[in-house]
């Protein structure tokens, strides 16, 4: 049996970690942006909270720097009604020598019931998730170049929301693919969920062809790269990368592949924008098009507090 | 219409945003200390909460640190019920380069209902304000030498809790004026609520005669600066003037413009003491005066909570 | 009367301020173990929160850094449904120069109900609680060597929950109990509740003979110290005391006082072994033992954080 081998699901297929988008059906993809959908409608009431995780204990363990996506962990917890606590790794015990497995065994004791965990290292996540105790989830708030669940959640909710059907869809990731643990959350949810059309576009050392072996289709032209597609999420190049030696410059780079207006005119008429941000404004993504009428950045935000509260509340409501 | 052109009010006069006491009107100005007045009782209360912001998210963005004031934010909201979002800005987004406008939006997308703002900029929460989206509300927490309109509006409330009326009174700020936004935040208040003389003490270099464009009378002499004075505001002297091109030296500074009790008694009889803190014991100030019985210190920080829970549950009660 | 003078009790000699095991009797930590008791279900149940502290203001006060333990307080205040601040100290008004008391006095005003308090200094907490207003509490989170009261009770709950009765036992706490607070807030309480044997176990240069004036016998040689103990404590090594002064060598010390597996057999077979955290596997403990079925380390942390509970719910219920 499959999800005897999953460390994402319990022995009866539930969800009890959220590691990977990878390894996870149909089913519980759906059921994920589905439960989000009723999550959408709490943060435009007056009171932002329902009360399903009233008294949880969800602990940020963030050993890589993130202010912007642990504010979202923390607000989508909050509004679940739990308490949430922040650990400052860098200055914890951690840095004193402690193993990684100790400090979580010292958390799990204090009656810890989520981990949310982002990591330099991939499969952090997955290590920890081995060693809880069995009233302990773990969800994954990115893994080196590994996975980003929830951003690739998040991602899928949004074309969902805008496209309804994934069956038709071409659906183009841009940028640096190579470093992107989103790009590759997006490509394990697109083709489960039934994108017949998943491409990768960017330049040769950036968007190698490796990952036509993920079912995607590899492009080094953006015209060819995005032509008639219906979603294009842009990915942001790290400055790191800008005058490295895997590129020439960021000027080239956005001759090449960074998105205007213009050339947004290959895609579909009512292609969408996407980008995981913060963007880099003239680099990947012109602020024509970011601000346009065709980005859906800023939904995607919204809807990223959504997909967390039911990540959260679905782990948390299954038994190990 | 004036409102039109105020971005601190509404279509309808109506307080949206607290960004400077310039502005507002004297029945704003008495609106905000009397729902005050109402909340002073709520932190000595077994249960120091009420639920009028439950559910809302309150977000500190202080781009500039300040932990005192960002506590005092912090300790209002939770006792408002709101959740509060706590952003270390200097290792967030904006770090990676993000703009300003972008990061705000982004939190704006998370439904967002107050943006609490320190800046070192003037004019950043003015900024801010006129971008966020119609639900979202800005209280200004100091920009550069700009304002601070909630510690002008808790010296207001202590002045009129110890002395009941503006329009008898003679109030002296005295110290780095220049550098003050404290001092600004006051000088409007003072006027507008009716005071009829405000005064301006300090050395040449930190309390030019530019001042009496708005109202206040120049001293550059503490005797004649604070005689016969009801109310004495001291200003703390930033340790980077001390030793500048703007001061002789700190004792020189004490000599001539430190309160203490000796001098006090050139002000009348029942003249209270007050400061923004920290004070710097024997530098602006006698630890006799600051530890005496005319000194209102730390009332100013017991009202400086009611103040900050009134400007924000009025804020958020209020439609863009 | 003595109540007079701890200024740990009110003149009913009920606790109003925990500081110090020392001067406590053995009622009144009684009560703090019982009280944990009850606290102890509370982190097994659906919603981990009881409303005791409902409304309270916890403010976390960490002069010296500490991860672990502030979480622990942070987490134990959440549980009885407090509202908790952390100061990060080392940015506050503290560091531009305001002294202690007044950002004490400053934070009082604010309507403070309890101060959780670390500080290098020993005896810092005491002068804060003998400055307080009278409706604020000090609990004492670790003062430079002096104590950790929190740590010490909840070493007692641990010892009572496995061996019921101090009364007959023989406790061993082993390794650099010269600069432990933990060890002296231990070896207070041990004697207070009647342990008959209490022993200190470390090279000269940590275990110096003037712990016998505290009413402990001190040993130079591991097997003689815990030849026949009931309880081992083993105390973290600091790693700057690993290659000074004071120590050979990290594996000479581990020859000589780490505990092994086979070195535990000299103690009784039903022996526990404890520790503070964090640990230092192949320093002072070996990971066989750690992780063996002597050690009740992980049970300590969760019986600290119902201790942690017990201790904020009685000093905040009691009157000055």
């Amino acid at each position: 049996m499959l999800a005897r081998h999953n460390p994402q699901l319990n022995k009866h297929g539930e969800l009890i970690h959220l590691l990977s988008t990878e390894g996870l059906s149909r089913e519980i993809l759906t059921h994920i942006l589905d439960t989000a959908s009723t999550f959408v409608s709490v943060s435009d009431r007056e009171v932002k909270k329902v009360p399903l995780l009233r008294g949880k204990s969800v602990f940020n363990l963030f050993f890589e720097n993130s202010t912007r996506t642990r504010t979202t962990f923390d607000i989508a917890a909050k509004r679940l009604s739990a308490d949430v606590f922040t650990l400052d790794i860098t200055r914890s015990s951690t840095a004193k020598g402690e193993t990684l497995l100790d400090t979580v065994a010292n958390l799990s004791a204090m009656a810890a019931d989520i981990f949310v965990v982002r990591h330099s290292e991939s499969g952090a996540p997955y290590l920890i998730a081995q060693h809880v105790a069995p009233h302990v989830h773990v969800v994954n708030a990115g893994d080196g170049r590994h996975a980003h669940p929830t951003q690739g959640l998040l991602d899928m909710y949004t074309i969902r929301h805008y496209k309804k059907d994934f069956t038709n869809l071409s659906v183009a990731i841009v940028g640096d693919v190579l470093h992107s643990r989103v790009a590759r959350s997006d490509i394990h949810a697109l083709t489960t969920l039934g994108c017949p059309d998943v491409r990768v576009v960017g330049p040769r050392t950036l968007a190698p062809e490796s990952f036509s072996a993920m079912g995607a289709r590899v492009f080094h032209n953006l015209e060819e790269g995005i032509k008639d597609a219906d979603v294009i999420i842009m990915l942001r190049l790290q400055n790191e990368r800008m005058s490295g030696a895997l590129l020439p410059s960021s000027q080239e780079y956005f001759h090449n592949f960074g998105l205007t207006q213009e050339k947004l005119r290959w895609a579909k008429p009512d292609a969408i924008v996407m980008h995981p941000g913060p963007i880099n404004r003239g680099v990947e993504i012109d602020s024509d098009v970011a601000d346009g009428k065709q980005s859906v950045i800023l939904p995607q935000v919204t809807f990223g507090i959504a997909v967390r509260m039911a990540a959260m509340s679905i782990v948390a409501g299954n038994e190990a």
